[in-house]
């Protein structure tokens, strides 16, 4: 057989993928874009904070550009044990540890906690049907039996529970990620307990943004350090950085060191990532207005989003998701806002759990209201006809 | 049921571990640690060459410390262009596509190489029994048929394509990263090609170390920008940072662009680490001797501890392992070393495919040869009766 035909098959898939609108392609943004951003994640506005940029400066050069290792063999330096101390002290946990996404720190929670592991038989794994597709593949990693609950439903957690003998994990985003809405967190932590199950809470959009002084949704529903929570956070939002941590007991954390494979087998976090996030923790313990900030613009979004006749979703926390027609609706409608100055997120099949395209919008503390109403305003204008 | 009992098997489980042998513990370093370190994976000693760190501190100030969202969405950056554009011209492929590291660029390329596309049947899986952690969670998470052939054997791979009907990719790691043994890729890709099979090779350990100027082992082989081969590297050994790629045909990296689950939900690498990886391959292109240096010392490494009636392999490339006769051996070896004043890997199981624990040394370009004889006298002094 030729050797050209090993990858035919890409070709096939490529076309009918473009026949359905389907096909991605990547836009390098310039240093200096002109655009104002309603599509990242940078939702405190600290990845450009000179503090920030500066103590990743400052760490590359104390500690160097890498870590060299898996944080088992040279990987661990003093700057990632600060950051861990750093993290479970403001969001309210026993222990941290830090990973080099927030998508590692999810595959390692749940395998390494719901996995079967040398003579302890697998948990349930109790999973919403919108969680991020991180916790997903730890899911489908972990060799666990699995239930996929209906989205937002304490009801089904319970019922899955009730119906299993063994140990049980029940597995959520804290806001998810494409409608952000909230999980009904205190209802699921009660589901749970009824059965002795543990809950794991993927904080990633909470963090910054809920709970006193933007210490999260776990924190807000009083979780955050109780013996049976674990939560996962990335750095790479809020934080305005890379990577991620799971945050739990300090039993959890340790077997999380000697089991779980993406912390094993992973370079550690770059030091000046660790840095950053811990410069931009420091700006948020001292501005905490940052996170009602956020808040405010969201809903404000969403308020004129409702007058014009959107099908939008009330947001939670900082991501406002506004419905649209089909995928190549949402695409113009993106390309639209753009050509008005605004950047706006797509988010199209696969990236959506219903097959509904939106457009997906997020809120960022340094935002002025001049450019937030502009924004609504040219939002509001190009829309395409319902 | 009380909450603590949720996380109550992990005490059983840890109680267990501790007998065996098998618990690990993180050991932060301090920025000025004393230890000679021969347990890194900064073969080329560039982590803090002042280039590659002065790349990562400017890269965070022009950038931000962030990549703010997916690479779909604000993630990509002309920073992350230009790194795809020159890795792909230095190890000789046509496209390459950055990730937030080596790792969930495995799980990015085996997943969506060999997993089930929209129409397109999955491919069967031939993975060699040594591959890295993260080619095997790839091959776990990709919901395909799997033949797991015996290490580094190439008529094993064959007779697994023969038996098989449909596409089909073979996955290997180029050194494998315990015993630092080459994957005989020629053959490899004789067996491939006589069966029309793709063949991703994961180049974490030969980017920097093997091939003309450290151009990888794949390059070395004459198979980089071949039609059927695709390539993943690591920007976290030789290169001094944090990440990882995946080389190759430029339809496969458009392919991965819209379906791989990792590129897709995962935020972009921290400019940072991609200014940092650009600066070390500068730095690699200049100083090519770099290469030969560290298999240079690999090699007189190998060479002592045969002498001394070690169990060690002969290092393909920059990694040197020798056996101990136990677990434990192995940390009071590894500890010895240490007091000795050389930081040295220590493998255990679950680390190791086969159960056995080893001593293992990487090798550094900038080591002095006196720093290696006194390295090399101090393994041997301190080795455990056999
Ligand atoms: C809910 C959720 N969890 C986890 C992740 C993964 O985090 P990271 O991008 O830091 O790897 C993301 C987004 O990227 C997310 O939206
Ligand atoms: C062979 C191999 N592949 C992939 C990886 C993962 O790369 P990274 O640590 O950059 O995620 C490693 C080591 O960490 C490795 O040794």
């Amino acid at each position: 057989m030729p050797q050209d035909d090993a990858f035919g098959w890409i070709d096939a898939h490529h076309e009918r993928r473009l026949a359905a609108g389907l096909v991605r392609t990547l836009r390098p943004r310039s240093a200096d874009a002109p655009l104002v951003d309603l599509a990242g994640n940078d939702y405190l506005g600290l990845t450009r904070h000179p503090e920030v940029t500066e103590a990743a400066a400052a760490a590359a050069r104390e500690w160097g550009a890498g870590a060299t290792g898996s944080r088992l063999v040279t990987g661990s330096t003093a700057l990632h044990a600060r950051l861990e101390a750093e993290l479970a002290a403001f969001c309210g946990f026993e222990a941290a540890l830090v990973f080099s996404s927030g998508y590692t720190a999810n595959l390692a929670a749940v395998t390494a906690l719901a996995g079967p592991a040398g003579g302890v038989d697998g948990a349930l794994l109790v999973s919403d049907e919108g969680n991020h597709a991180s916790l997903i593949d730890g899911c489908r990693l972990a060799r666990a039996e699995k239930a996929i609950v209906p989205h937002a439903d304490p009801d089904a957690v319970r019922k899955a529970l009730a119906a299993h003998a063994g140990r049980a994990l029940a597995v959520t985003d804290s806001v998810f990620s494409v409608d952000g809405d909230a999980a009904p967190l205190t209802a699921l932590a009660a589901a749970c307990r009824e059965h002795g199950a543990a809950l794991l809470v993927d904080d990633a959009h909470g963090l910054g943004v809920l709970g006193e002084g933007g210490r999260g949704a776990v924190h807000a529903a009083g979780l955050a350090g109780a013996p049976d929570v674990v939560a996962t956070v990335t750095l790479s939002k809020s934080l305005g950085s890379q990577g991620g941590a799971v945050l739990g007991p300090a039993r959890v954390i340790r077997h999380l060191v000697s089991n779980a494979r993406t912390f094993i087998f992973d370079t550690g976090l770059a030091p000046a990532a660790a840095g950053a996030a811990l410069a931009a923790l420091a700006v948020l313990r001292r501005e905490p207005q940052r996170a009602a900030r956020v808040r405010e613009i969201a809903a404000g979004l969403h308020g004129r989003f409702v007058a014009a006749g959107f099908e939008a979703v009330r947001p939670d926390a900082a991501v406002v998701s506004v419905r649209a027609p089909s995928p190549e609706a949402a695409v113009r409608w993106a390309a639209d806002c753009r050509e008005a100055g605004f950047a706006v997120g797509c988010f199209r099949p696969p990236s959506v759990p219903d097959g509904i395209s939106r457009l997906r919008l997020t809120a960022r503390a340094d935002l002025s209201d001049a450019q937030v109403t502009a924004a609504a305003d040219a939002i509001v204008r190009t829309a395409p006809a319902a």
